[in-house]
């Protein structure tokens, strides 16, 4: 990368953070491959921390995603270690190694077991992890815990990310306050060189391992999920959500209880999600697509993705083009049921096309003022059925091109 | 758009070609969107001539495409109406009508059934098709029925095109030299605006239809759907093959005698197809991927079209960067079966990567050279089984972002 990218015109600002009791954070300097800045983080959570996550579908996954897949049935979590700067991905035998040193490094200074040790790694693939860096730092990292500085532990994450990301919320959950708090860092879906998506939600409500897991399971199908930059899939990616218990609820795991904490927690992961999005590599405007009418929601998703991840539809935003066409032709490629003659597609609230045409003598003008702002609007309604689905993108510019089609040195 | 877009460097010369006994070509100007140029092409068959058609899987199709799918289980053809300017796509009954109506004016000039009459169409959607602008110059073409002039024909069917496409090949069948001869439209695989892929594919050669349409879907198959641009699907994509008989072979459905006219059949959609690729928008360089190893040819396919698609290995092949771990990422998320630690990763024939990691020390040397070239070739071994395929693309550059993210007007 050619020095610092600029900040996205779409960048939020950090909300004000809460502590989250039993959590506490450091970060460090292990210079992995940025100098000058914090590039790792420790967290540690208070005893009977229980954790959820969910990793990248991709069939090539790095080694700390292995790594979190095999300790996380243990449902319990004592610490977190993420550096930026290497993803240790496709680093054969010894990125299995490296993340074995991490693991058992942490575990050894903070006196916990390596498996309840969760680890995350971000930048470029195919290079050897440097390990030992993150060991060597481990010490002076476990010394300095303390606080919740959540804002620091989200610039630390950061790889070509222009605005560090967070969010928060509280719930009352068994008659007390719960506290939720989360950082993300990612700028495209992906990027293995830099862009993957990670994100760390920490709590302080009593919530067992398997509520945990469903609640975030679902949370980010409807968040995480549902946003794309440019279709591709990290080698990488992770959402991880730890509960220290320490507000001192009762656990439970009824849906009915736990209905509160999971709107909340529902409200965070779509305030981190929309951020990533923001920050999408050379994004200039932000792209929210409601499908409804499908024969499913399921088949609704589908279809909004087939949208968002149209390079003609999101090259057409960036032109500031309202171009029904391209829509009509990305619902026509995803493969879900469909009538042309049922279609009707909306910008910006404006009906632009229905019943298989253009809408005769529509309103130009509001559309036009629209497609000049930064968020888009695009409601499409296939007319067959009660599928509703909303995914979020951002558009397709030279900006990518530059960030993503220049050398790696 | 802004002009003549420059001709792409990938561009290749047309070929010399011939006349195909059976087929008369006239090429005119119907002005329905550019002007001093031919727009619109007719071409009449001799009485017996056969066809076959494949077509874009869009579920949202362009009326002359739903008019074909019709006409075509009839196996005869006696003309094809082509324009340029306006694809007749999302036009609801008018765009029936349009169909209907331009089917009709050449089967009453030309003395032929309107279900003999096929039709392609491409260019802006949405905007009513003027028939009438094609059913005027309807006896004027006629007139000028003649010759074989595949070149004025292939130049009449542009639209973004920045170079016209045509490719030919003679092949013994039935104990006579028989023509094949063809031409193509395309510069996205998609683009409703513009870009739709269309072509022709002409032979004097005696053919059943069933045995005409095996061939041309198993040729498209390995050529044609082998091919992507940016991953989005046209409402319009045809190809049609008519098979006049002139040749006078004695008709065979056997593919033993047939192989010789499926090889030539192969190779002219093959040099079709590469012709649609290399004047992708906004194309730098032909890129060729082969996929080994894979489960199945099925399997092999998808990963290849993953890598195709995926933008940021096509940002960085435009970045002259050998990028294997966008490569790897891309095998991933394909979602076919992949085994991390046994994929081998090759560009221009140097492998970079195998068993899980990059190859401490292969010469970077030659993949630098390589990069550099127009023409660059991928190969990734999958290490499962002997599943194969091919698949061809072109680098995402800021000339993509320029042609289709500026304003229709």
């Amino acid at each position: 990368m050619a020095g610092p990218l600029p900040v996205s015109p779409l960048a939020l600002k950090l909300p004000a953070l809460p502590a989250v009791d039993g959590v506490r954070l450091a970060v460090g300097e292990a210079g992995i491959r940025y100098h000058g800045r914090a590039d790792v983080l420790l967290a540690e959570f208070a005893e009977g921390t229980t954790v959820a996550g969910v990793f990248t579908k991709n069939l090539c996954p790095g080694a700390p995603v292995t790594w979190c897949r095999e300790v996380l049935p243990g449902g319990t979590a004592r610490a977190l270690v993420v550096n930026a700067g290497n993803a240790n991905v496709f680093n054969g035998v010894a990125g299995q190694r490296a993340v074995e040193a991490t693991a058992g490094a942490a575990a050894k200074t903070l006196g916990v077991k390596p498996e309840e040790v969760f680890l995350a790694s971000t930048g470029v693939i195919g290079e050897p992890m440097p390990a030992q860096k993150i060991v060597a730092v481990m010490a002076d990292l476990a010394a300095r815990l303390g606080g919740s500085d959540l804002a620091a532990a989200a610039r630390a994450i950061m790889t070509t990310d222009t605005f560090p990301k967070a969010a928060t919320r509280t719930a009352r959950l068994g008659g007390v306050e719960v506290t939720i708090a989360g950082i993300a860092k990612g700028s495209g879906m992906i990027a293995p060189d830099m862009a993957t998506m990670l994100s760390f939600i920490f709590t302080d409500a009593a919530v067992p391992s398997p509520a945990l897991q469903a609640m975030l399971a679902k949370g980010v199908d409807h968040t995480f999920n549902c946003i794309t930059i440019d279709s591709d899939t990290s080698t990488s990616d992770t959402v991880l959500l730890f509960a220290t218990g320490q507000a001192r609820n009762k656990p439970t795991d009824d849906p009915a209880h736990l209905a509160d904490f999971r709107r909340a927690l529902g409200e965070v992961l779509h305030d981190l999600a929309m951020a990533v999005v923001r920050d999408g590599e050379g994004a200039q405007k932000l792209v929210k697509i409601t499908v409804d009418g499908a024969v499913s929601n399921h088949s609704a998703k589908k279809i909004g993705m087939a949208i968002a991840n149209s390079p003609l539809v999101k090259t057409a935003i960036a032109g500031e083009d309202a171009n029904w066409g391209r829509i009509v032709m990305a619902v026509g490629k995803a493969g879900e049921p469909a009538d042309r003659d049922k279609l009707a597609i909306a910008v910006g609230g404006t009906w632009m096309a229905k019943s298989g045409g253009v809408v005769p003598g529509y309103n130009e003008a509001p559309v036009v003022a629209h497609m000049k702002g930064r968020e888009i609007e695009i409601e499409v309604d296939i007319g067959l059925g009660q599928g509703r689905a909303t995914v979020w993108t951002c558009d397709l510019t030279h900006g990518y091109i530059d960030i993503n089609g220049s050398y790696r040195s």
